[in-house]
This record gives C-alpha cells, structure tokens and sequence, in this order.
C-alpha cells in the first residue's frame, strides 16, 4: 500500500493561519483599539427574501408524503438547469439543459474536473493565483507552468505566440486581482486554445458583479468557445450562497478531445461520484433567477460594489495603483513606499488597524501587493479609508 | 491535450434503463394491470418532524444578518461532528471531532478517498457489488480484483491467507445482498488488512438497519480497526436524506500508511476540492441525534424492516433460498427454477407484475439472483406478496 506521493509535494499554506496570528496577537497587544477587516473572502449579507421563501417552502414539502422528493438527478434538477439556461439566454448565451451540471459549488468543480484529463496533461495557471488551482493539479502530480501576470499588464496576461499547454485557467472577474478581460482578450485565449487543442476552465464566480455592458459575463459570449471551455459558476458571490453550497459548471456538447465529448464524460465522472445537490438548495437556487430574486440580490452586489469604489477612490487619491474596485468586489494594490506585501500588512494592522491579505500569498507574483475586500459593512470600510488618507510613507 | 484514456474502459450500465424500458413496453401492452416496484432504492417516507424543525429555523437563520453563516468549514460545523461522536459513543466507539469529516453523501466520499491513493494499489472488491467500487477505480486505472460472494459463504466472503491487495471494499449490511458481517468475520478482515498493510473502506450506509445486537453496526467495533479502516456512512437511509444529501466519512488518527496520517491527507484533500454542506441540511443532520430525531427516524427504520420481514416470510414460506430481510432493507434471492436473472424478472413482471432488480446488474457473481427491496409502502408489498404466494415452477 502506498499513498498518492503527489500530496508530498503539496506545499503547507499558512497564509491565513499567519494573519489569524498577527492579529490575534495585536489584539492582545492593543485591547482598546477596533480592528477592521478587509480581508474577508466571504459575503456578509444575509439570503435575500426570495432565497427564504422558496427554500421554507422546499423544506415543508420533504416533510410531506405527497411531495417528498429523494434522490434527483445527480446533474441536478431540470427546474434548476432550465433556470440557467434562462439567465445565459439573457447573455446571449445558447444553452442546452443537458449542458449544465449543477454542482455543490465552484470549487469542487473545478477540482474534479481534473478527473477528465490526463495526468501528462500540462497545467498552465496564472500567477498571482486562487491556489486551488496550483495545488489540485499537484495532487493529480501534473505539470505545471505560470503564466505571468504584473503591472505590465495590468495582471491580465496573454498567450505569446510560443506558449504550450494542454489546460489553462482564467478567472474574469479575478480573484485575487479584480482584473477583468475583455471580450478582444478573450477572443486571443480562445483562438490560442483552439489552435492548440487546449482546455480553458474559465471560472466565472463572480460575474454578477460586472456592470459594464462591454465586458464578457460568460466566456461564451466569445465566438469559439464553446470548442474549448468549460465554465465554472456559483450562487456564492452571485447570492450570497457561501455557506448554502451551490454552483454550476457548463460543458458544451461541441467541446471534443480524442473525438470524446467532454460533456459525456463528465456525466459519467458525476453520475459515479457524486449524488447531486439538495433539494432545498436547489430550489433556493432558482429563486435567484426569478424577478423578484434578480433584484433583491443585484441590491446586495450594489450594495458590495459601493463599497469597492469607496476603497478605489481613496486608493485613486493616494495616487496607489491598483486594478479592480469595478466590475469586482476585489481590490489588488501594489503596496506603497515599495513595500513588501507582509511589510504592508504590518504597518497597515499596526499603524490603522485594519485587516488585508498580502499578495505574496497568492503566488510569487503577488509580492509586493496586497488585497482589499469589499464584502465588509458600509460603516466599518469608511471608517477604514478615513484612516488610510491619514497614510504617509 | 489527451482525456484520461481509464474513462474508456469504463462499461456503460444498461441495467436500470433496461428495466425501466422493459417496464414501459409491459405497461403498454397491459394498461389495466398494476405494476408494483419491489426494485426501488430510494427511501419513501418524507423526513421527520425533527429534522424538519431543524431545517426550517435554519433557513430562517440564512435570511437575518444576526444570525446568517458564510463558508463554514470544509470537514463540516464542530456541532455536527460532535453530534456524530456522541452517536458512536452509544456503540461503545469513542472518537475525536477531528476523526469525523461531513460529506454531502457516502457515495461522494467513497469515489474521492481514492485521490489519497498510488494509482498502482490493487483494490479488491466483493463480487456482486455496488458499482460505484468498480467504475471509481477503473476511472484512476486501477487494478481490480474480485473476491467472490455465493451461497456458500452466504455472500459474505473473507480472505483466505493467499489474498493479496490494497485496499478492499466491506459494505456491511450488504447492497445488494442484505447480508451482514458478524464481528467474528470483520475481526478476520481487519487481522488480514493490518498483516497486508492494506487498508479498508467500510461502507456502513445500512448500519441503521441493524436490530440484531451482537451484529457490528461500525468497524471499530473490532478491535485494530482504527489502524487499518475509514468508514463511510449517510443520513441516505437512517433519516430519508437522499434528497437532503448529508454523509460523514470517519478517518482514524491511528491509520498511517508511509508514515502519513490519512486524516492530514483527507483534511488537505477536502479542504482544497471541497467547500462543505450546506448550513441547513447540517442542521437538520444534527437533529437527527436528537432523542426526538433518533425516535422518530427509527420508527421510520422499523416501517421498512416490517416491509422486509413480510418479503422474507414469503420466500420462506415458499422454499426460496435468500439472504437479508433482517438487518437490512434488501433481500437477495436465489431465482426459483434455476432462472437466470433477466429470465426471471420477465417472469416476475409479466405474471405477476413485480418490478425488482435482476442480481447481473451487480457482478457476475449476482447472476442467476435477484434484489427485492423493502422502501415501498405497505399496501403494495402486502399485494406483491399474495401474488408471489401463488408461483409455480
């Protein structure tokens, strides 16, 4: 018996077991003094009215004979694929139900998906990085290479014409740089990836927050894709679905690799490991599709985005750069007085009492910057630029 | 860009679509008569009122900022993992918090603990069997070999001293069999496993079926067992969650292979491809240990295990040689008059217009059996019944 020797290689994170740390120890230091935190990942609000009531209303039916419901499709409900459907129609987005999985969230997806793919395969991710990405493919002992993102440009990388690379990661909107791609962007990574008989995982997890009409929501809005992409999605950011668990992953029909169709072999990968999603978060799911749940939940996404562009307008003002703060509730800055990302964090907690997550965390490339969320309260991140255009470096 | 070439030797599983079109062309030809399905594997009765309170405050906590949870930990919320530790104390197996791992579903666990694994292991997997033992592991091209269940061990097969493997499959009470291990025999599979190094999944999804006290309703009932197994199990059928999806996966601090923890491995694998059940459906897991839960959800057990025993007496009433019908909600039959599997469900449906699962669709070893199951309500088992009574051959 021997173990996967892959997970050996897998490197310890202790990025957020590090600030846990420092600022427990600041605390302790400084008991009087009010930390503010922009460093959550995770959504605040709570689940719109539209959520409640359908999922109440799912709850009571498995408690009755006439409408208790046991297992479902393992690639979810047709009310919940049709529903999808639906909302990427509205992108311009042709679906057909068979092609959407719904998933227990984002990030199970996008692990698993590895399933489908040789392990000779070579994985190319972008740093800075979500490090999901990095150390899912370790554990599946796959190669991987970087592809560079910096201020150049501006943390969007692009295929140089001598790039290799079997399975490529986008994330638009980007977590953790906020960067968003634009459709002619888009349309590069496509054509690259056709001409190489490459996979895009494109992860679309926080789309919702996009109010620019121009840029894409989906990379399907781009011609091609649908030849080369899979699309991972979630009602977390979307809804405020972090601790409810539900997601979505597109593979379109057209998208073949060794004359197989993805989309057939994923079916299989989840009608054999996996057993679908609850009933009750199904149907809270499709709430959020409804008119009364578009609104109640774009209301909170407003309400995340207003407090992005409070942040880049301070950080605009301090003349710092960054990217993100529209189109995204992440903002990603380079640290000022050239500081490293750690440096950062210190002063930034000791000096203002507030909470970020440095760069360097995120992959090589991040050192030097640093990440500000806007999941916080409205109160707490006014009181937070208010002591950041104290800052002098 | 290559797919993993193992998908291709996965066989494709015609059984339940052939049924269901065999059952379709008898309803056609005969659109007065009633057909009784004795072949469902889905529970039937709505969840309790318990678990039903507990999900509704639940949701009502989502919707309030007070009381709204974001991501909560990959291997689940301490009060659900503590509420399973109370529940093995009860069986006299005493386990830390950190051992227990939640799971939206037995089945998702049991086909992703394989990532922990060299691909060059060699799993041995009973024969008849749950299919997802097979297909998981013919997906990370694993080698499989068979260990055979028949009459003469009453499907229940132990290793002789020749036998050589990695990892082995146990799933006691037994689908499709019903059969049980006493702690006789699993004391000789965990002996073999700890002198082969290999390690056990036990697969204890039934146990809740278990009435007979001195059968073991968890491995570490056996003595060595925490050095060499990880059990899976599921409120599928204790508690009618196969709609709900909640499981629990336990992996003991003593199981170390390489000189690895497993249970560092299987934290590092969820909390990176997985993102935790939902608040709502762990809340009403939790309710499920209550003392109202547990006396509700057993009275819901007994109902099918009623079910059972009526099936059994029938079968022995009429000579048929079988196993389960206690212990279990399954009873595997040995098909009358030397039929085959498909021979004798046309038999069953045509004469007598019984739907059950023919025992082929389990292994090679499953044919000339037959699976009937107990989730069906009363009426229409007591019905089947008198049909069967009057069988001639």
């Amino acid at each position: 018996m021997n173990i996967n020797q892959n997970f050996l290689s897998l490197q310890d994170s202790y990025l957020f077991s590090l600030i846990a740390r420092k600022v427990k120890e600041y605390k302790e230091q400084n008991p009087g003094k009010e930390v503010i935190r922009l460093g959550i990942g995770d959504v605040t609000l709570p689940l719109v009215p539209a959520v409640i009531d359908a999922m109440k209303k799912a709850v009571l039916e498995m408690g009755s004979a006439d409408t208790f419901r046991g297992y479902g499709e393992e690639q979810g409900y047709g009310f919940l694929r049709k529903a999808v459907c639906g909302y990427y129609a509205k992108k311009g987005v042709l679906l057909d139900e068979t092609e959407v999985f719904i998933s227990d969230g984002a990030k199970s997806d996008l692990g698993n998906i590895l399933d489908l793919f040789d392990a000779n395969n070579v994985a190319l991710i972008p740093d800075p990085v979500y490090p999901v990405y990095v150390d899912t493919n370790i554990m599946a002992g796959r190669e991987i290479r970087f592809i560079n993102g910096n201020i150049e440009n501006s943390f969007l990388p692009l295929p140089d014409p001598a790039l290799k690379g079997d399975i490529v990661y986008i994330c638009s909107p980007n977590n953790p740089t906020g960067a968003v791609y634009t459709k002619e962007q888009l349309k590069i990574w496509v054509d690259w990836a056709i001409k190489n008989d490459a996979v895009i995982l494109f992860d679309s997890a926080y789309e919702a927050f996009i109010q620019d009409g121009d840029l894409p929501t989906s990379i399907y809005q781009i011609s091609g894709a649908k030849q080369c992409a899979i699309e991972f999605c979630s009602f977390s950011k979307t809804a405020g679905f972090t601790g409810v668990r539900c997601g979505y992953t597109v593979v379109p029909h057209e998208l073949v690799r060794n004359r197989i169709s993805l989309n057939k072999l994923w079916l299989r990968r989840q009608t054999t490991k996996f057993n679908g999603v609850s009933y009750i978060v199904q149907r809270g799911a499709e709430a959020v599709f409804t008119e009364e749940g578009l609104k109640q939940t774009r209301e909170n996404i407003r309400y995340y985005l207003e407090n992005a562009r409070i942040i880049a307008d301070t950080l605009t003002e301090l003349g710092i750069w960054f990217t993100g703060g529209k189109n995204s509730p992440y903002i990603w800055l380079k640290c000022p007085g050239s500081m490293s990302s750690w440096e950062f964090f210190d002063v930034l907690l000791k000096k203002y009492g507030i909470v970020g997550t440095p760069g360097s965390g995120f992959g090589e490339n991040g050192e030097g910057f640093f990440r500000l969320t806007a999941f916080g309260d409205r109160e707490s991140i006014l009181k937070a630029m208010d002591r950041i255009m104290k800052m002098k470096f």
